[in-house]
């Protein structure tokens, strides 16, 4: 197996991603998923660095904390990585809502049929 | 706001991800989140007309259905979409491990020190 899956060295794997992870944030109380976003290098130390999450938005293409104008900050509880190192999933505390949208979670809507989304009760 | 956040048509965004979404497995029953992947349209539909999930793997460049050589399928209880529609969340029963290690979750390890990781209990 790849050093990378056994290994208790952190050894991210930005090279499949163009320079990111994936990273999910997850309520470390309800288990929910609150957000799915990326990380470079930076990110991932500020990060680790704070104790607050931080991202890498591609469309902006640059580094942002996660709540530094909302307020919305997530306190991070827990990281964990994935077999091959290409993800991380962040346990968080959540203040506010995680949605920019004012939801607690991004995923508000579920496919309800293979032509529509429905909206799910928070 | 963005009429993909409010709509109720599903009109995923494979423009930012060069052609992919990421795809995030959680654990049905326990919220327990299984794996990060990412899905092309192809993939996408697939996992829509069949009830299974289905990958597109950056490695292989290739789409894959999870468990079609392990039989470690994935039974899709339902989908959701996050604000922007560039992720989806599936909400799976698992069959066996959902990673290729052989563990329930590919998120067997957390950051114990900003050097190092360690092994979580399953």
């Amino acid at each position: 197996m790849p050093q990378r899956e056994t290994s208790t060295a952190i050894d991210l794997d930005f090279s499949k991603g163009n320079g990111l992870v994936s990273a999910i944030a997850q309520d470390a109380g309800s288990k929910e998923v609150l957000m799915c976003a990326f990380m470079n290098k930076e990110a991932f130390e500020a990060t680790l660095a704070t104790g607050y999450a931080h991202y890498y938005s591609r469309s902006r293409k640059s580094l942002w904390k996660k709540g530094e104008t909302s307020g919305h900050l997530q306190q991070v509880r827990e990281i964990r990585v994935d077999c091959d190192q290409d993800c991380v999933l962040l346990l968080v505390e959540q203040t506010g809502a995680a949605c920019h949208t004012g939801r607690h979670s991004c995923f508000y809507r579920r496919v309800r049929n293979p032509e529509s989304l429905e909206y799910v009760e928070d």
